[in-house]
């Protein structure tokens, strides 16, 4: 017998490749988004420091770099928004800010509406609650967190919308690097939180997108 | 200044309590059965052993326990469908079949149309990929696997739709009880897969649910 | 140089000599008991089965064996209430009581009046906030938790007096035995949250006792 | 049903807000410190290396960096001594004393009179005894140890007092970054001992003087 | 080029080949004790059960079972002691006895003069230092603790003779199994101690065997 | 009785020794390449950094220098292919290039036809079933992967030849440094499957070179 | 564009399917078995209980069941002998004999000949050195040990033939259920060393008998 | 009651006080060794970077830096050797020479005399086995090795002497930084083999010197 699979990843997937700029040279990002660009793609490079960012820029004076979330954007065709409804990327604390911003510029990128809200810390609780109307609106909340990693918990409590947890490396000492934050929120005692990795904005943004598609398969 | 925060998480999660089992005796599941059915709520018992079941589907004839998943359900008034459409919830060995179970009993309980396939794991490949369709008709696919859990990775590069990974504890020595798994699905190469913690079937029914419940906010 | 310490523990710590009865047999228990009531002593053992407490509350028909707690008790002389204020023992889940209630009883026999609230996780937020005057009138809260040990950290943040948090071992495969509830308390972002070993109950109410002690140095 | 909870949290716990010098910039610290400042609050600064402090100096001269404890203070208005009795901070070794000195440097922001003890680890007991009078003096203990981390287990079984103990990264090898310690301190055999995050000499001084407050709830 | 090796280990380290008897059933230990004895040697059986010991007393009524420290001897010829100087076993909790009996038992079958001090843990100094003499007559200390592990420490800052330490896995929660003491010990802060596996009372009696040999290379 | 081991390891292993380079100086590398080259050897150093290498290189201009795989090579006479077949070396991702260099440039010096095959993810299947007639060819394969190193399980699955699974360090968070990798190669659903330590791509190569022997013991 | 895989797995394996008896009730066995059968097949039951084994053995009188290495065996037409040289499995202690015979039986059912080395071990070295022909005459050896997992170092330094090493669970304490034998193995000093899961010795087996085919691809 | 203790540590314990030279700065070092100097003792610091030791050596020109063993010593009156015989000092690989020599320079200046042996790792056996007279004739040795850490078992089976089992951070990847030595050397099937901190040649010399001394207590 024999069963066959086709080639149109991207397709599937409905987003675009993605430059991870991690590890690699500028060189290395400038010739892989030349073909991207060719290929008349926009094009998305995330982890990416500020000085392996200048070259890029320099090539592509269109290109928008955000030194906050270490993402650099160049936009040929604007981007539709295909997704069903707002996406509400939520932190707990100032230094969690980085993986919020690269979580929502790609949600963005992938064609969604994106809201930011931050400093909503759960030992501060007035400062979340002060703002539950914003979360029972949004389609699906990204919830960033370090530390204990508490913030999903309650946010899973108090809405209906999926909820998508992603942790921080925020922290030091028994932090252990973010898995403090990871196990706390893989234990969450709210039903139905799901969980990325450590500092994964740009998954965490992936899983959105999937879930916040308009078109049924 | 004040915030307001209202009592009825039941109806902001659009979930039905449910009894965790694990821990607790038959006559305690009983007395919080009863509650609950007074209430004129279907019930769905999780974790539940076989001799703890005995004394509940005593009680009540109607209830209906299935050893595999370990789930007791009393269905008082059938549970309308509200999902999208189908959650298919696959899993990579037979061993992982009782996780798979609880996720698809839950699934059900909470008003969504489910499909399930079992025993096509990452290294018979022409197993999964003959059911490419089935995959790519999925609204939620739930993905259930032990030792080092690389269905969803594999699943995520075929469909566009959410992917839900479930590690499970299926394995023995450096599977660590399900770390393994687990580690794997959070390192996942296919960008937007989620995951929740290990054996937890439950919760990826929530999730899943969260994920295709029809309303808008 | 020489230096000088004297014998007396005992009143040096406030505390009586408790027996600790993981590990012991009901006899090495029995004649421990036997030697501290001849010195006049109240008894407190702590972590007893109901099959080994037997022997024991035969021998002594006034032992008050607790099953939750699993704590046995003997008092024969009325305890003092020394304590400056009550203690609040909080838990969030049913499942956490055993390890509140060793909490509570240890607590009461240091002399300290003590106050208990249960089933106010924090994907619920609305159950604890409906408590906020119970919580800012005690004067050391020990507050238990398994799963993701969040609970501390929203009361640490309602509350100016010291908050003791106890992890507990309910949960499973990513909780790894209490070790997530653990880690997420010591990363508490609520200032000043303090934590003891998991599932210990009994140091919590040590640690209350010292605090709540009215006399000063 | 509702719940109420009111935003003034700075009250409620008694401490003012503090920044986290850890991760951020001088121009941020610079920006958030004149906020306080204009609030007519004094400010502490911690986590704070030396080159980042330089333009905070600059700016307030009045400003006191201390490079030990890598904190900025900038006293506006006297702090008032509102603890009951002396707070105590003791460390094992050398390498121990910036851990220790954070701590002093809060707990004295937050209105405690402080007293330091160095070099007094359980290798050398005399030292340690030597100064038993001052140990038993002190309203609350703060032992702060790195290595093994036995420290506040000695001190936990000398005095009546509330002891917080305090894991550093001070070691190597098996040391793991202060793991080892925090572990020990955890399962410290003397009853009553709590326990913070590694270096975190900050909360220690918030629980501490969470512990020391005067008044009663 | 060639190197020679002889066949006689139990010459070269001075020992008896000694029986391991978990994991082994009762049939297992019986022949290989049979073999030994036929060979005219002492026998000694570590980690056997009570119910595992049973057929091995009926069919040697001259052996002693210790249920303590789980041991069998069967002793046909006198021990020489051949040990320079006492070989001193200390506990620090009633819990430890069973390591320490099984280290005491095995190092006077290896032919050492043996003392033993139970119940001295470091939250109890003057209990310890009441026997300091006795301590610094020792030729060579086992010092053997659960929980913090903190014993060997004090103890290797009272004496100049070599100070081996055993962690036991007493304890629970964060003492994972022992791992929590053996870390300890690891990161002494005396210099000279030197430590064994968990439980390892046997390998400890070897060592200090080893150290406290009369005759020189 | 006696045994006899002769000296001539390089012999019967049928390696050459090769200079592992990292925490070595130029210096002692050289010195240590000088030796071998006297005595007639090829030589290949690993885990060599550019700046190291550059007075290798100018001392002897015929050294060949790899900066991806961090190699360099001196080939005195030319490497006999003794091997029974093509060894494959595959990579999951561009990032995992430089172990996979390594292990391909080591198994050519150790006499070997060596394929490459890179950016055949799980995640992207067709990419990897394009190639089966190259990867049913080959004698050993060498599967380098990070992240959840599914790659080998899925290889596994394919082919009957021996696959030697390296996980890499590529990644980040729950990544662990490529433990993560590691314990999913360890628990790999396809039989057979072996492993070698962390971006260990010069054991793969030894590993891969003793199973491609074509002379019998 | 287009793939194709066909269905053949076992043929390409060159393995036939084996049954995982852990997990597994003797029904479902007997009936996956029943199945193997009627196909013609060989069955191989791997980590079958004794308990479990009984039904087995009742329908099938001719099927061999091994109590030591819990393996059950129907051959219903003779296994051909198709490797191309002996394939030697050898353990260090008497307590790995289990997984050691696990190996060697699966080894023959896969078409091999099995040698088989016990109690070996690295602390008395003339041992395994009085075996050095049977050794270096083997095709392809299987190392296994428990505790430190010395054995395939020592082994890989004096054998040029592929040496997969098995590390177990047998220990205690440090040994962390076989994980400090499994990480030694993957640390050995000999190159080439390649290593299985923690009491895998039938994946073992699998991974020497892909190396010991005797066709080429 | 009361107990004494006095206060002459150095006394007891037979050992000069030892700078640590880690987390120190120059300046700081050279004051702790004028006070040592000025009370006519030979110093030792340990762990000293090359550019911290040149203001030491400036200062004291007759200081003797090792840059290997990064061990700095002032010998103002000759040490006497009072050790009872050899102790040997062994290690693996040429990486693990440092830790070696770090343990040596510390055996020497405590009073023993000395000798050192390396590159004798498992792997190459005859190497190891062409000292065995050597290795028979040290009263004590001190085994050093990384990676898989099998040296001592090794040893301790070839020899009656006590033997101190040094663990080293190197090697990659499932080293765990010396984690995996540390784990292998505390299973060792050698039995009475001691073990210290990863890296800690200072440790093992200390221990190596109070097994040594001549005298009895
Ligand atoms: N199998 C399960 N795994 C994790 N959580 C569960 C499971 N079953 C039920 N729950 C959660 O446990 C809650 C009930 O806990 P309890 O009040 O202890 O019965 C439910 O509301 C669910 O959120
Ligand atoms: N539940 C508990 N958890 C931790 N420590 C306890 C507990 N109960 C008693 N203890 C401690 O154990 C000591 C008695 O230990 P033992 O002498 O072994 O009975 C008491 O003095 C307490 O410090
Ligand atoms: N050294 C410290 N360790 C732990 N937490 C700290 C420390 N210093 C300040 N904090 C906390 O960090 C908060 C300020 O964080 P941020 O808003 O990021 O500056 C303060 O309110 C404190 O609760
Ligand atoms: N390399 C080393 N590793 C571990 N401990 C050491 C080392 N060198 C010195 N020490 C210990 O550190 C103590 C001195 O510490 P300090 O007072 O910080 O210089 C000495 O008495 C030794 O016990
Ligand atoms: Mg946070
Ligand atoms: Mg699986
Ligand atoms: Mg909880
Ligand atoms: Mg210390
Ligand atoms: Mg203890
Ligand atoms: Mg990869
Ligand atoms: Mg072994
Ligand atoms: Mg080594």
């Amino acid at each position: 017998g024999e069963a066959l699979i086709d080639h149109h990843r991207g397709l599937r997937q409905g987003a675009p490749e993605v430059i991870f700029g991690q590890g690699k040279t500028s060189e290395q990002i400038l010739r892989i988004a030349e073909g991207l660009l060719n290929g008349n793609n926009n094009v998305l490079v995330t982890r990416l420091d500020a000085d392996k960012a200048a070259p890029l820029v320099e090539r592509w004076p269109e290109a928008a770099y955000d030194p906050l979330g270490r993402t650099l954007t160049i936009v040929r065709h604007a981007v539709a928004t295909t997704g069903r409804g707002p996406i509400l990327v939520i932190c707990a604390g100032t230094s969690d800010l980085p993986v919020a911003r690269e979580a929502s510029t790609a949600a963005r990128m992938l064609g969604n509406r994106v809201e930011e809200l931050a400093d909503v810390g759960v030992a501060g609780l007035h400062r979340l609650l002060a703002h539950l109307d914003q979360l029972r609106r949004a389609s699906v909340i990204i919830a960033v967190a370090g530390m204990e990693g508490a913030l999903p918990s309650v946010i899973g409590g108090l809405v209906a919308a999926p909820v998508i947890a992603v942790p921080t490396s925020v922290g030091y000492g028994a932090s252990l690097g973010g898995v403090a934050a990871l196990l706390g929120m893989l234990n969450s005692c709210a039903s139905g939180v799901t969980v990325v990795n450590i500092d994964n904005g740009f998954g965490a943004a992936c899983a959105a997108a999937r879930i916040n598609r308009q078109e049924q398969p």
